[in-house]
C-alpha cells in the first residue's frame, strides 16, 4: 500500500502556495500550470513509489539533458512531438480545417535565415560525396492551383546524417535553402540524397532509448516549412521510400502522404548535362496548402530556434 | 470544449510504444515510469489547452535550465523537495520510524569530500569580513544519550550567500567541514555568520519564481548531514531564527526543531581570548539519530553530487 498525502487539503494548500496563488502578481496562466504539474507529478511520485534516488537521478538527467541541449530530440523521441501532431489534427477536424498536405514534426534542428532565392538553388556545397539529389515540385491551393511566391524553406541531413550548424564541420548553411516558388508555383532544388539520422550515441537521449529497449534512427527525410501569404503555414516532412527506418522512425514523423519515391536515374547523357555522376535521384513532391483562417496562422509557433545571417 | 484524443485505444497504444512497451529489453520500471510520464503530459496539454507556442517555450526552458545547472533550485523552489521530506515523513510515520531531529531538504550545492578532522574544524579561509561564529551541540542517539564518532558534514554560505565551489571566487572547500563527534558526542566549528541565499537573479529560477510572483531568498541558514554506524542517515539544515526569510523561505526548508538561536557575544574579554572581534555568534544545537532500521539508512540517497578531493 503505497503513502498518499498529495490529495490532503494541507498538502493542496501548500502547491497552492509554491505556485504562487498566495500572490496577484506575476502570470496567472503559468500559476495555473505549475499547479497542475505540481499536483501531477506528487501522484506519480507516490503512485509509482518513486524512491529518492530515482527522482535525484532524474533531476540530474534534466541537467545533462539540457546541458546538451537535447530536450527537444527527447520530446521527439518519446512521441510527444506526434502526439502535438495528432492533437492538431483532431482540433482541426472540429473546426472544419482540413485537407492539403499533412503537417508532421519540425525538429530541433532547424536554422533561421538560410540564403533565398527564386525558383532553384543548390543546397550542398560540393563536398558531400553523396549522389546528386534533384528535388521539384509545385505548391498548390486548396483548389489544386499553383501558388506563386511562396517559400519553400527546406532543411536535410548530409551522408553522415548530421546538420550544418549543429556539425560544425559543415559549411554554413550547407543543405539549407529557401526557394520562392515561380509563377507556376514550382521549385526545383540541387543537392545531395540525405542519410538517415542517429541520435548522438553517446547523448541523453539515446541514453533513455537504450532503457527502453528502442533504437535512436529516423529514415533519410526532408524537412520543409511552407509558407505565403494568405495561406496557412505548413511544417512538413517527406520521408523517402525504401529506407528501412521509414515505418520505424524513432520520432514518429512519418506519416502516409509524406513518402516520396526516389528514382535513381542511370542515364548517362542526362548525367552528362547534369553535370553529375550516374545514378543520381530525382524526386518530384508537390504541397498543397490550406487557406489561412486568421493571419498568425501564416507563420509557424514562436519555438525559439537557431539564428543566423547568411 | 477542449479537443482531447490521450484516452482513445488508439493513443493509449502510441504511448506504450514508444515507451518501449512493444520489446521486452531495457527497464521495465523506466518503462512503465515513461509511460505515466507520457500519458500525463498528454492529459495536462490537452486539459490546459496548452498551445504550441507556450510547449515550445517550456522545452526550451528545460535546455536552459539544464545549461545552468538549475534543476535541483527549481525542484527546491517549487517545493517537490520540500514534499518529498512530507512524504517520507508519512512514510516512516505508517513504519513507526518516528523521533529524532527532523530532516529537511540537501538543496542543489552539496560537494563531496570536506575536509576531516575530529572533536572540531575552523571552517573558514580567514578572508570573509563576516562576524565570527562559534557553533557547537552534540549528536545524541534516540534515548538522548552522545553518539561518539558520528560524521557531522556541514556546509554553508559566506556572507555575500554562495557557496564555495559553485562560487569559484572562493577558496576549496571554503565552509564546508567534516567533523567526527567525540567521546561526548560533541562536535565544534568556528565558522562565518552565513548570509541568506538568493537565486541567481538572471538564472532560470528566478525567471519562473518572478512569474509566479514569487521571491527567490532563503534565510541564512547551515546544511547537515549526520552520519554514524548503526544510526539513520540525517539530512538536515538549522535555520538563523531572526532572519527575515525564516519562515518565508523560497525553498520551505524551515521546519519546527530546525531553528537556531543565535547569541551574539559583545564580552570584549572572550572575543580577545577568543581572536575575534567581538560581536561574535554563538549557536548551539544537538541532532538526535534514529537507529537504522537496515544498513541502507545509514546512507544519503544516492542523489548525483558534487565531488572534490581535499
Amino acid at each position: 500500500m503505497n503513502t498518499s498525502i498529495s490529495q490532503t487539503a494541507e498538502l493542496q494548500a501548500f502547491f497552492k502556495q509554491a505556485s504562487g496563488f498566495g500572490n496577484d502578481v506575476g502570470s496567472s496562466r503559468l500559476k495555473s500550470i505549475i499547479l497542475r504539474i505540481l499536483q501531477d507529478s506528487a501522484k506519480v511520485i507516490e503512485d509509482l513509489n518513486i524512491t529518492d534516488d530515482e527522482f535525484w537521478k532524474a533531476v540530474d538527467y534534466l541537467n545533462r539533458m539540457g546541458s546538451n541541449q537535447e530536450a527537444g530530440l527527447l520530446i521527439a523521441g518519446l512521441g510527444l512531438e506526434h502526439f502535438l501532431d495528432l492533437l492538431q489534427d483532431a482540433r482541426d477536424q472540429q473546426a472544419g480545417l482540413t485537407g492539403g498536405t499533412p503537417r508532421t514534426i519540425e525538429g530541433p534542428l532547424y536554422v533561421a535565415g538560410a540564403p533565398l532565392s527564386h525558383g532553384e538553388a543548390r543546397m550542398d556545397d560540393g563536398s558531400d560525396p553523396g549522389a546528386a539529389m534533384f528535388l521539384q515540385g509545385r505548391v498548390l491551393d486548396a483548389q489544386g492551383q499553383p501558388v506563386a511566391g511562396a517559400i519553400v524553406d527546406l532543411w536535410h541531413a548530409n551522408t553522415m546524417g548530421t546538420y550544418s550548424y549543429f556539425d560544425s564541420s559543415q559549411s554554413a548553411f550547407n543543405l539549407r535553402r529557401r526557394i520562392v516558388t515561380d509563377s507556376e508555383g514550382r521549385y526545383r532544388a540541387r543537392s545531395i540524397v540525405p542519410s538517415g539520422y542517429g541520435c548522438p550515441p553517446t547523448g541523453t537521449t539515446q541514453e533513455v532509448l537504450d532503457q527502453l529497449g528502442r533504437h535512436g534512427n529516423r529514415p533519410a527525410h526532408i524537412h520543409f516549412f511552407i509558407s505565403a501569404p494568405g495561406y496557412r503555414h505548413l511544417t512538413t516532412q517527406i520521408n523517402l521510400a525504401g529506407d528501412k527506418y521509414l515505418w520505424d522512425d524513432f520520432a514518429f514523423a512519418t506519416r502516409d502522404g509524406l513518402v516520396a519515391e526516389v528514382r535513381f536515374n542511370n542515364d548517362l547523357e542526362m548525367a552528362k548535362r547534369l553535370q553529375v555522376e550516374p545514378g543520381f535521384a530525382e524526386i518530384e513532391f508537390d504541397f498543397q496548402l490550406q487557406h489561412a483562417h486568421a493571419p498568425q496562422a501564416e507563420k509557424p509557433s514562436q519555438r525559439p530556434r537557431a539564428q543566423l545571417s547568411a
